[in-house]
């Protein structure tokens, strides 16, 4: 099946699975508004399309608690963009070329709005029909990503990174928690999900640190490469705050070098589990590679 | 034993759980600092206290698993204060005698801090050593109250209703989710930690209700009676704020005749309890609600 395809059947379930959530499970009308408007806000779900991917990969049958899990990992995302955009952070009011949350919303509710996507996020699982299991490692894994270890240590080094000159390898471990960790557990998840046994799930988080390295040089290229317009988002942010970027400390060239490794070296992993687990296919996790490209 | 005596000896191992696990599990240094830092700032500690008295009083031996869950529970609110302290919030320069946290680390590390407490309350429960089900189900009341039907929809009403004039139904629902929710889970964890039957765990929650408004109406009345010296927080804030509060709605005294009513409706509650259950011994749990009582 095409990419395209797979997306377009399975994304309007995720944000369905999201949107009903905030909407049963808020007890405060304009919080509710704010939330919904930030998942509304869009975004490529690549980290909910990477778990359903992943999934499918397996022949596993994509029922509802897949989806549950796939729209709390897409709510941790929502909420750390809206904490991201706040003016004590990033200063953004562009996102996804609609106004921040905060913009719309004020500061206040756009901070709780993000605190009520993070601990939603984990109610959801909870409350899945998924067995204890699997359910409590959906939830502690999720946590160890997100959290102080993953993401919100990233977004911590990566704030405080911006004041000095950043070595490569002080730039990769930042990206490696503040957007790779999400991307690890999206895989993680969908093996976990696909009931695949430990040996397999350690494969599947090495495909993942590639695609987390390969959507920061990306990100980092097109912040360079590409416009406002063409983003959503403000263009050339990075260079005017001085921020440490790949193209910065390699040059363009070789930031697109780098890319190209990332990707051929996911590629490499999943064609391995090719021929290693009999029930996987990698066919929808090459074609997801693919979007990690530059173009 | 005296409350004052189970304090001593039990408290100081909850801030231990708290202190070595975000030590443990987190990876930027600053970030574990600011963290670490309003955990210190301390505060009543009536959550973890109200989640031990509870265990204790069903004569459940008090585990490292119950001071996890404690340390969870407290991890939640230390959060919630320190989002609640933001300019954008209450703006709040002091807490508990101290400065708050975004007036040391900044409002972004302030926010990422808050952002890391939640997460890792989950984290941190997912980690115990609990049979399955109560940590599942722990995890998901935690959830439930923490979350966009509980506390966070509570400060969301909070600071809408700051711009109106609520009735006292509108004042008390906002409370109950406010700071209510927190309370009421500290005494149905208490009871899942000590293994009570559904029934119990119903009778529980209605104790906390009482403390929740309890705890709302004295920190109503003191901002009024009190001094900010002995409040460790600007005291009259309320009144100056132009904010809907019990003495403002009700008068002083009306005010502390429903304090005296709310305490006296969790003693009834205990005594039942104490007729119905064999191995509930309410002593710990009334002197408790005593620390609820204006003085």
């Amino acid at each position: 099946m095409e990419l395209t395809d797979f997306s377009e059947i399975h994304l309007p379930l995720v944000e369905e699975e999201m949107v009903s959530f905030i909407t049963e499970y808020t007890s405060d009308e304009r919080l509710k508004e704010s939330m919904v408007y930030s998942i509304h806000a869009g975004g490529k779900r690549i980290r909910p399309l990477a778990l359903l991917a992943t999934v499918s990969s397996f022949g596993t049958k994509i029922d509802t608690s897949v989806y549950q899990v796939a729209a709390a990992l897409e709510m941790i995302h929502t909420y750390s963009l809206i904490h991201d955009d706040l003016p004590a952070m990033d200063n953004d009011d562009l996102r996804r070329g609609k106004p921040t949350n905060h913009k719309v919303y004020g500061e206040a509710l756009a901070i709780l709005a993000g605190d009520g996507l993070l601990t939603g996020a984990f109610q959801l699982i909870s409350m899945t029909h998924l067995a204890n299991s699997p359910k409590l490692l959906l939830l502690q894994q999720l946590a160890v990503s997100a959290g102080t270890q993953g993401m919100v240590a990233g977004q911590a080094a990566d704030i405080e990174g911006e004041t000095k000159e950043l070595t490569l390898e002080e730039l990769a471990l930042i990206h490696e928690r503040k957007t790779g960790r999400l991307i690890r557990y999206a895989l993680l998840a969908g093996g976990i999900l696909a009931e695949q046994p430990e040996e397999v799930l350690l494969q599947l988080q090495k495909i993942a640190a590639h695609l987390g390295l390969a959507f920061q040089i990306r990100d980092d290229l097109l912040d360079v490469t590409s416009t406002t317009e063409a983003l959503g988002k403000t263009a050339g942010k990075d260079e005017r705050a001085d921020k440490n970027t790949y193209p910065r400390l390699l040059g363009i060239e070789q930031t697109r070098a780098a890319l190209q490794q990332e990707i051929h070296s996911a590629n490499e992993i999943i064609a391995q589990l090719e021929q290693e687990v009999c029930s996987f296919d990698g066919d929808i996790l090459r074609q997801l590679v693919k979007r990690f490209d530059e173009k």
